[in-house]
Order: C-alpha cells, then structure tokens, then sequence
C-alpha cells in the first residue's frame, strides 16, 4: 500500500510514513486528537500479512519521559519479534503536542511536554490537553481498530513513566486488556519526586485522587487479576529514588498479585535494557492474546 | 568491570560509557588518534564471556553520511546476534572530529565532518585529518587489538557510504579481513553526485588516483577474492542515481567475482532495512570468522 493509496482511505487518520521493516510495515500516522485537543502523531508497526481480513491483535507500548513515539520505534528491536509472533505495535506519543499546549514553565524534562504521565488532568492550565488516560484507553483504540487491521485483543507495556501508565490503565482496565508488562516502571508516582511533581500539577494537592493513577495503590484497593510481568535493572540509576520497585513487590505479596517482577543483574535505564529483554515480553504477550 | 577500573586500564584508551545489552557490554571510547591528528570516539559491543582468556573474533560496521558511532549500536539491534555467535562489533566514527577539522564550507550532509568516505585526503586543507583509510585498516585495529579481548580475525561491513568504505577496505585488504558485506553500498563513487563531490575535495582532479577507493574500479583491476554479501532495497530512494548496484553486478559477472548480491523487495534506505537483515549477515561472517 502506497502513502498514497493509504492517504485516501481515512480523513480521519492520515499516513505520514511507511518503511518496510522485517516483512511488515512501520507506519507513522497524525490525527486531530478530540480528547487532546490538539494534532497528534503515532507509530503502529503491522506485521507481514496482516490485513482486514486477517486482522490481528496489537500490544500497545507507552513510553518514557522525553520520549515521543520514534523512540521505541527505532531502538526497541521489537519489529523482528512481532513479525514471528503475528502482533501489531501501537506506540503513541508521551503527551499532547503543539504551540497551544502548556509546557512546564522551566521546560523541565520531567513535567509537560513529554510527560504527560498517562492521566486525565484536572487543573488549570493543564485540563484542556492533559487528558492522555482517555487518549490511551478510549480514543487511540477505537481509531487504531477502525481503521487498520487490528482484532479487539489489546495487550499493553511500557518503559519508566511508560511503565507506570501500563500498569495504572491495565490495572483499571482488566476487561480491556489481556496482559500487561513493564520495564522500570514508576510503580508509584505518588512516592517520588517525578510522580509528586507531575501529580501535583495535573491533579491538585488532594492526595486522595492521586491514587486512582498508582499502582501500588491499585494492588492495595484489589484490582483484579490479570497476567503481569515486569522487569528491573539493577544497576539502573533511577531505582532508588524514583522507580522503587520494591513497593511493588510488597504490595503484590501482601494482597496476593500474582505479578511476575525480576530483577535484571547488571542492566540500566536505557533502550540497551529493552532490546534486551523485549523478546520475552512480547511473548508473554502473545500467550494471553492468542490464548 | 567499572567505568572506573576501565579507566585505569590504559592511558591511550578511555571508557566514556558501559552499559549491558544482551548480556554482554555496549563501550563507548575516547582515544587520541595519531593518523586523524584529533580526539575519536568510537563503540564496542564485547559479548558474553569475551575475556583476555576467551578472545572473540571481530565485525567491524562503518556507518553512512551524517552518521556517527550511536546509530549501528542503537538502530540495528546487531548485539542480540552478536551475543549468541561470540562476536565482538568494533564501530568508529565516520570522519575526524572537532573544532580543528575542517567541514564543507556550506556544512552540507554530504562532504567535510560525518562524510570522511574512507579514505585518505591527498589535498589541502583535508588531508592533516581526513585519513580515514588509515584509520580503519592501522590504527584503531591495532588499538582495539592492544586492549579488548579481542582475536586478530575481522570482517567488516557496512551501510550506504560505509558500505563503500566496507567493500573498498575488504578488496584492498584481503588478508586482513576474512568476508565483507555491505548494506545499499555506494558501489561507484566515481560514477555518482556524492563520490564525485567528495573524491574531487579530497583527492583532486585527477581521476585515475580515484580508483582505489571505487569497488567497481577495484573488481575490474583484479581484486583478490573474499566473501561479499550485498543487501540493497528496491525502494531505495537513493539507488538510481547514487548507490547504482548494478555497476557492481555486471563488474562481478564481468570479472567472475564471487559475490552474493540481493535486492530486497519493498525496504528503504533506512535503520529498518538495516534492522531486518543484520542478523543475516552477522551470521554470514561468522562463517569465516569462526571457520
């Protein structure tokens, strides 16, 4: 299919890219995002032969701060293993984009623009665009399954703020997903700086609603069960002061989840750290979609 | 082994970054280079249990114009497979560096700093550092021998203009590398926009010094014999008028070179391309490398 051809099929989606990639097609699409309010781009990777009437299932990749949806796109490795596997990639950007939207005043890396942290926004300024929850669950979904040859199975992962926006929407949406995973998640933005920061801002100093969008807090109100696997480096950087996977582990033992977390020896922050790994996840994966 | 204790290690050599992949080690190094008369810096991929006791066999990659050492090592997903076959991936810059080193007068893509071309300047004012010939073949083999865990057997391959430097080092040095492969190599400098720009700066007018460093020139003048593997995509945007494959096939059938050239239906110019055949032909050199 032609930028061309695939221009016409949608004034809904348009096909900015399409590269071939291990038989498939790395495509990158924009739209005018209603939820967002504002022009957003996406990544899909569609593997060899998947086609309306052999549509397949898709696992959706959040990434990190920073990170738009290019990142896990050309640094991931994933391609090759969702061709083998018959599994679409869905990867969107981190927050909502353009001159309208509001950036963090010190253009911080850590709050605003690329760092949307996957959450509905209640405050001013930030409420208008800052909705990436819904972005996320409801409206990038029902365009990726109208328009391109995807099945309703959803499996979801993601790295670092990306991890913690995996579990958080699995965690609330068990029915939508079959499975999550994560790479060096925030397992609970309400207990380190870049979460209190981020939450502060997007959702007011009532602490109370912080919670609906922390895992760790998810686990202990008893979200139900579905297949969870994350993976930590631990010579990652950011463990300790950020990403506290042992909060995780806790609240896991201490209400019976049953989460699959490990500990990678040696292993950083990087993307060196998800090619590593991605293979096994996006396996996992499959077992549940296709199961 | 610690950045710091990699530090200690040599004064000639110093580790800027290690961080793990696929079990292995991806090394970035700063060296003072003695043939490029300025500061380089390049990468290594050691694998699994490389060690002063375990020695592994090297691929050597040359990247393409405006590339530096980071796209291979994060685009190509190469150190998976390197870590399986006990292979060492040794990627250096593609041009000298610095404020001392002269770049194109417009700063075009093409010519002066990320476009060396693999090979040795003869004019004024490029040839104080733009010896890259010297450089891949001398000193950083005899650099990397002297400190990594590293054997005395090479291949070498590339991408595009390191395609080109691939092909024309592994003719011209037979014994010293046991295969080479290229992916979308520029086959002919001499008979397209970017060689003849760049070969005219570099070398001057005088073609007939041009042929050493043409593969098709080198094919025809006799070139001994060594494994080639050649990938290039069929919707390359640059394969009409710069990369021009089949000078390079009608050169081998013309002069009974044995080389495997492959066009690859529907894959561009891009990391994708790169991404999806890497392993094939990282698994080609194993072949001799390991023979």
């Amino acid at each position: 299919m032609s930028a061309q051809a695939a221009n016409d099929l949608s004034t809904e989606l348009t096909l900015l890219s399409s590269v071939r990639c291990f038989g498939g097609q790395q495509n990158q699409y924009q739209h005018d995002s209603k939820v967002l309010n504002c022009t957003m781009q996406f990544s899909v990777y569609l593997p060899p032969n998947a086609s309306a009437e052999k549509p397949v299932p898709a696992v959706y990749w959040l990434s990190g701060l920073t990170c738009n949806d290019q990142n896990f796109s050309t640094k991931a490795g994933a391609q090759r293993v969702a061709a083998e596997l018959g599994l679409a990639l869905i990867i969107p950007d981190t927050s909502p984009r353009g001159e309208d939207v509001p950036d963090d005043l010190d253009a911080a890396y850590d709050f605003g623009l690329g760092a949307g942290f996957y959450l509905n926004s209640t405050q001013e300024p930030w409420q208008k665009h800052y909705q990436m929850y819904d972005y996320i669950t409801r409206e990038l979904p029902g365009l990726v399954e109208r328009h391109l040859p995807l099945t309703d199975k959803r499996a979801i992962s993601g790295h670092s703020m990306g991890g913690h926006g995996a579990l958080v929407i699995a965690l609330r949406n068990t029915f939508h997903f079959t499975s999550v995973s994560a790479f060096s998640p925030i397992v609970s933005p309400m207990e380190c700086p870049w979460g209190v920061k981020a939450f502060s801002h997007y959702l007011g100093e009532d602490r109370s609603l912080w919670k609906q969008y922390d895992s760790v807090e998810l686990i202990r109100a008893g979200a139900p069960h579905l297949p969870m696997l994350v993976d930590q480096g631990s010579a990652d950087g950011f463990l300790a002061e950020q990403l506290k996977t042992e909060l995780l582990e806790t609240a896991c033992n201490n209400f019976e989840y049953p989460a699959e977390i490990r500990y990678q020896e040696g292993y950083d922050h990087s993307y060196y750290f998800i090619a590593s790994f991605i293979e096994e996840h996006l396996r996992f994966h499959a077992r549940y979609l296709k199961g």
